[in-house]
């Protein structure tokens, strides 16, 4: 062991903390490991009196990034200061300066995973971010590695712990969603600020990772429809259970006929279905590969250990390649274009709740109006009414039919005069 | 791209087939992937006048694999002909040679993987078996690389398709256990001699390879306390269901006090498990690691295609670092000992269903063995009655007892006059 492996450190937050304590109480087996002893040299952080869950010698705390990529004694740069900016310049500094590089930050890849991972190859140099997607599970690897053989035709994912725990509420025990989400909040699952989560931001920059090494074609957050789970109620879980169905809210990207579907919403999903059975604050991955037919992967999805453990996976891949001299780096972005379809081209089955006036004659009409748009009714369940506002409500499942037509069959009905409300409105999956 | 990689393959049966074929279909696409062409230079088989499921160049077949061995134009050699010899002794020729492995043999590396892997390490080479275990679910590769920096702690399986088909039929269906092992035989789920699979030789040969990735100790087919399903009633189905459990045929290998307790056998797992809801043919494994906590890997663990699947991956991931000039290879075999526990060690809640006479006092005397070795009872039910032959069916679930108090307890209340069989007896796992 004539050498170490430098380390350099952006950000000492919680997972950061994690990867510290990782290396300090793991050092020797992970230098066995290795073929060498990892050492943090540096750690750039905003404020260096803040009290760290970690203890770390002062003089390792530094505020200014530069002096690590200009440090020759680091070989890899840790980034696990989150967001875009300025971790985006780090991370281009980095390789610049001809470090290695794994983070653990998906706003980052997912915006700009394909550039990121040009000019590290560019540079000869790697970035590696397992621990952007599905904290301690193996997500990023299997897609570079694992599943190489295959042609991939679908990612579906629960991919969001926070909306899952929300979901699981509402569903096992009746909550409202705004129950569910202080719930969340209360014990630490949720942001004070949800909106990342409950509106689908988060399980979209995952899945524009997932996608885009899955298809080897850009798939960015914007390219992914994006619906969050506000808008369900309680009712909704009842209903799609006496029909044998869970809500979920599914990331999905796949191929369909002219292109690639990549599309995040609460969805039901049958209560068979693997993903169905994934509760809490779990996360799961089903990946379709044209050999290896369904994998999936399940795990914690998010925290400080499980995150570390992915950085530290990397860490020591990286490490273990320094060492032992690969020369060069494989290339694994995009390798071309895929069309990304918009909702005009999906075709699902359908449910939908709707509120109308309970008198005779009701779902004559609304049967008509999904019938002129070709949409036709697979079950209907009329709900029992509310007698104070002589309303009742159907409960629709359709079969296979165009969103865009039954979008148009929603709009005439909403504007029926019987009908007071379109509730929910939820494709079906599976 | 001045070189390409040359393949020599041992045997071309269902799994070599689907590898030629994957390799035919995407050679351009892995070419790119590894920055070398793959080529397929000779295969050595038993019979060259066979049919095939692949069409290969007839030149390319040899009866005599030590073509392979010599040929300098060959740098990784497949091993997918199975069984212990001759693959044995080709694979540490391939090695002596200095060819890489990949190699799709459980009962190899169940028996020999530690060696083997010391061999590769010694000559600078590596034999990669992904495809041993859990066809294309990627296994082997997280325990070597994502789940690294973890202390892991237990591996719990449902890792053998027949008898987890066998066992669903029996659950869902009420069949009686020839019933559906004819039917799995029937659909070539099980083999005509299915001993291999329903003794659970198969699931312990999977255990020994995993558990000695993850515990870094040797853990050999022999260590591993093996029990099959051929005794199963579907009454123990039904009575473990109304129970709130399910009967998986569970592969664990855990760390418990004083050293690892590694066992296949039928357990009642509780509906709520994860490993309880993996249904029919799937395979799944959930590995308990300090870092990450539970993490479960889900598919179809056998089958041409999915372990094509696995092993054509493995042969990229080798084809690129022989390409990119990794110099060394890292040792991933055994690092030390653990003690192997014996079943006198194990703890453990226990589900009985004994035959016994239909009068007053029997269940005082069997709660009475029980008690005198202080096994306490958690649950009790007495099943309907056989008239004719006036016996009853007791069905106890003890609280958590010594797996040896337990089987004393058991001898006694088998030796009581009043009881006609001890008839089921299975540990509750979770």
């Amino acid at each position: 062991m004539g050498r170490s492996i430098g380390i350099g450190m952006i950000g000492l937050g919680v997972v950061g903390g994690g990867v510290v304590r990782a290396l300090q109480e793991r050092g020797e087996y992970f230098a066995r490991q290795v073929g060498a002893p990892l050492v943090v040299r540096r750690i750039a952080v905003r404020d260096p009196a803040k009290p760290r869950s970690v203890s770390v010698p002062p003089e390792l705390l530094t505020t200014n990034a530069e002096e690590l990529f200009e440090d020759p004694g680091i070989d890899v740069i840790v980034e696990v200061m989150g967001g875009e900016e300025p971790a985006r310049t780090y991370v281009l500094r980095a390789l610049e300066a001809g470090k290695h590089v794994v983070t653990a930050n998906k706003e980052l890849m997912a915006k700009w995973g394909p550039e990121l991972l040009a000019e590290a190859h560019a540079r000869g140099r790697d970035i590696m971010f397992e621990a952007s997607v599905g904290g301690g599970i193996p997500l990023i690897a299997p897609l570079r590695r694992d599943l190489l053989a295959n042609r991939i035709t679908s990612v579906r994912a629960v991919i969001n712990g926070t909306t899952n725990y929300i979901l699981t509420r509402m569903a096992h025990e009746g909550a409202e969603y705004g129950e569910a989400l202080a719930e969340a909040q209360r014990l630490g699952y949720a942001e004070p600020d949800p909106t990342n989560d409950v509106e689908g931001y988060d399980a979209a920059y995952k899945l524009a990772i997932l996608a885009t090494l899955a298809f080897r074609a850009r798939v960015a957050p914007s390219d992914i429809m994006t619906e969050g789970i506000t808008k369900l109620s309680a009712r909704d879980f009842q209903y799609a259970s006496e029909l044998g169905y869970v809500i979920k809210l599914l990331a999905v990207a796949e191929e369909r006929p002219g292109g690639l579907l990549a599309r995040v919403a609460p969805v039901l999903l049958h209560q068979s279905e693997p993903l169905a059975k994934v509760d809490g604050v779990y996360n799961a991955v089903q990946i379709e590969g044209d050999l290896t037919g369904m994998v999936l992967f399940q795990g914690r999805g998010a925290g400080a250990e499980p995150t570390a453990s992915a950085v530290v996976a990397d860490l020591l891949d990286l490490a273990h390649s320094v060492v032992y001299g690969t020369r060069d780096r494989k290339y694994w972005g995009p390798e071309g274009e895929i069309p990304i379809l918009g909702p005009e081209a999906v075709e699902s089955r359908f449910y939908v709740r709707v509120t109308v006036s309970d008198r005779p004659g009701v779902l004559a009409r609304l049967a008509k109006c999904l019938g002129d748009h070709e949409v036709s009714i697979a079950a209907v369940n009329q709900k029992e009414a509310n007698e104070d506002q002589q309303t009742a409500e159907l409960v629709i499942m359709t079969h296979r039919a165009r969103e865009s037509a039954m979008l148009a069959a929603l709009k005439e009905i909403a504007a029926l005069p019987v009908t007071t409300e379109v509730s929910t409105f939820l494709r079906v999956e599976g």
